[in-house]
């Protein structure tokens, strides 16, 4: 880790990125099955903190959690033609029970509308039972041809957040959408994760929605990571599974459904943003621990020392401050700042002689590495003041960062250069025909991301692909 | 639900558990794949009180949270022989990875301990890493082929707690395996779920395990359950699996190991222990809503009544109470009763004019029904020690129940009638030789549960079956 110079850093990301994880404790991926990893002791508690976050908005909005089965009968994936003609081929099949072949094979859910559609046939019976908002966080599962990597790219996807709403008209699932897009902001606005929101082209929406908007950040090498999609799923599944309600009037009507969700690609983007030589960093809200303390020994005053951390750590967790002591005795000082920064916990803070003598301590701050010293009486606010502090900072020079590396640029060429050197996102005007689009990926071997649906704009001028009327404002970018 | 009767309710047990966990919202057995089940909202919130009081105590005693792959490959599975051939029968197997059949077959996961062992075999060197102490909470797979019940026989067990412990010596290992009985007991005394803990006879071991100490509860059909298991693995998997560590003294030793689970059977013995004609009882530090409130209004007062619940509501809730108003219009205080006796919500309070005239409320208890007229401005305070009676009264009737079901007997023939008519648990003498164990079981018909491990006895007499000196008291039930 510590040989990675910052200037490296964000060139050889992917490696940054696989070590960090492991060398941190968070994820082991050396499983004996492909795109499989292991959410180990500590990187387990940042995705409690994480999952608590998104549980608590989907919670405050009227969502009710609950937990479908894992395996989806065949004969119910295809149901709705579009979905399973994406995600047959893609799927994990269970075709043995026991020794016993079965009659109909079953997929590992690739994504749950299939396996909750045909239990909201049963639930929904008129629009007193709508809307329903249901949500639930498992893994799924995709049978990835590509290379698989460590939480991005994986086969079994740990911790999928989706939500599943079922309404009485359009008019709701749009609002739904609308709701949905305003939780996943603030989610991502909590963990100082930027991103920009684009709504999909028609030929990379989800398989069965009407349309799909999706949330991408930037990561440290210039490709885009998509990190949550919202999904207006129309009548399409309700239709397929012949799902209705009775109406006030007393007629039926098939439902209107939405669909949401975030991998765990949030927690990447979190390493990603924030992320540095010596480790990850973590904002404050979201680090199991908020702040170490470390004495920093020397023989006579041992105990003047020690006893001088345990008051600090006493009146942190006092404070509500989710502070831990650190007294190991076969690490140095400089080992236990080592592994601290490399778990990215927000505040440290040291004690040593001198400290005593003046009643008071060192403070670190992880982003910046910064030190100062603080007295004694006042150190429970001011680490507090820090946090807060470090919060505003991580999530504006991330935001900053980003917005440096989103380029509107007037022709094929110049966004053709910017991508070729994974320079971000590039914006272009676009006539909006699919051809156009097909075309623009092409020349410039990238993905399209889609249209701006974080900013309205007057779109005035002529299409970079064909040179007619522009309609869009199109972004494109190297996805993974 | 109603049309139960209180005698008939335990001999109809089945059919009340089937009705009342989707009537109450808890869980849907109607998934169109055998054995596999919905845990609804309400269901879900009552699932996730009792998997905190689980984490609370795992996590207070050094256990540390972590996910694992659902899949195992094959050729993990089988390096432990016994282990395989118990559980090769009854995995679901994944065979193709979208179009392409897979090189190696994996499984989903039966239990943990094969996709365990290999993360250890990277993760421990040394003495310094032991003891290390993992749980996870997730779904295991067995493809039953007896008849499936929702939660307490399935196909997809929702929500197993599975911790796996490495220790450097047995002696470790046999204290680990004394502190997950301890924790499981205070977890069971939590809910008030009353049980026997017994050491299963070698023939009905845990596959792989050196031997295995079982929590077994009585349902009120009078079969019993076996809703917690505490095994000692010894070197078994970790001689399989070449995990060692090296010792203090440098040379390399394999690791001792312990595993123990609960899965849903344990929210399953909750509903059962303490349900009745009207639906499920939940004790208040676990019920999700503990007081519900529902006003009795009467034209002219109505006004008068909901501002006097609100109120109500409003003290419970700064009194950290879980208290829920019904304000519902479309539902009579009737079908109001009715509703959240059926959920098992412990206390009601009704405000009606009469009430408000004396300024006073009716508070009635879920477990007996009895209802009680209390001051307004002590009703916090009555509420508070009304839930804390009725935890204890409910473990206390519970324990009590089963208590007149553990029958001891003397003879093959006393212990045979008991058990026809499914009368709970016998106890007879026991040789300890296997044949005469088996003979047991066919003579009563019932299975042998074990050696008492809760009680410490002297043991003096004759071995019911072949009249030799008895070693042991050893428990038989009809066993779910």
């Amino acid at each position: 880790m510590s040989t990675l110079k910052r200037e490296r850093w964000s060139r050889r990301y992917g490696d940054w990125f696989r070590s960090v994880l492991i060398e941190a404790g968070i994820m082991d991926y050396r499983y004996p099955i492909k795109g499989c990893g292991v959410w180990m002791p500590y990187g387990f508690k940042i995705r409690k903190k994480v999952l608590q976050i998104l549980r608590d908005l989907l919670d405050s909005t009227g969502h009710n959690e609950t937990l479908f089965p894992l395996m989806i009968p065949e004969t119910s994936l295809s149901k709705e033609s579009i979905h399973v003609k994406s995600f047959e081929g893609e799927c994990f099949w269970v075709t043995k029970g026991g020794l016993t072949p079965l009659k109909v094979k079953y997929a590992l859910r690739p994504t749950s509308e299939t396996a909750i559609a045909p239990m909201l046939k049963l639930w929904i019976r008129s629009h007193a039972d709508l809307p329903k908002k249901l949500y639930q966080i498992v893994s799924v599962f995709r049978y990835e041809t590509k290379a698989t990597r460590p939480i991005i790219r994986t086969r079994e996807v740990l911790s999928f957040k989706e939500a599943h709403t079922s309404h009485a008209t359009l008019e709701e699932a749009e609002a739904q959408v609308e709701e949905a897009v305003e939780i996943y902001k603030r989610f991502f606005d909590e963990m100082g994760v930027p991103y920009r929101i684009s709504r999909r082209p028609d030929w990379d929406k989800f398989a069965g929605a009407v349309y799909s908007l999706a949330f991408d950040m930037i990561c440290p090498d210039g490709r885009t990571l998509q990190i949550g999609t919202v999904h207006n799923l129309g009548q399409n599944f309700s239709k397929a599974f012949d799902i209705t309600y009775e109406t006030e009037k007393g007629t039926q009507e098939h439902i209107w459904q939405t669909c949401y969700g975030i991998s765990g690609r949030a927690i990447a983007a979190l390493f990603s943003i924030h992320g540095d030589d010596h480790g990850i960093v973590l904002p404050p809200n979201i680090a199991p621990t908020q702040v170490v303390i470390i004495p920093i020994l020397y023989e006579e005053k041992e105990e003047q020392i020690n006893k001088a951390c345990e008051d600090i750590a006493a009146k942190l967790k006092a404070a509500k401050v989710r502070a831990e002591l650190d007294l190991r005795t076969d690490l140095t000082p400089g080992s236990k700042f080592y592994y601290w920064e490399l778990r990215g916990i927000p505040i440290r803070v040291e004690v040593g002689p001198k400290d005593v003598e003046n009643n008071e301590a060192t403070i670190v701050r992880r982003d910046t590495l910064e030190r100062q010293t603080c007295r004694m009486d006042e150190l429970v606010a001011v680490v507090q003041e820090l946090g807060e502090k470090m919060t505003r900072d991580l999530r504006r020079k991330a935001w900053q960062w980003m917005e440096e590396r989103v380029h509107r640029v007037g022709s094929l060429e110049e966004a053709r250069r910017l991508l070729r050197r994974r320079a971000g996102i590039v914006e272009v005007l676009w006539c909006g025909k699919a051809e156009c689009g097909h075309e623009l990926e092409g020349e410039v071997k990238a993905r399209v991301l889609g249209i701006p649906e974080d900013v309205e704009e007057k779109v005035d001028g002529k299409c970079v692909v064909c040179g007619r009327k522009a309609e869009h404002v199109v972004r494109a970018a190297i996805a993974y």
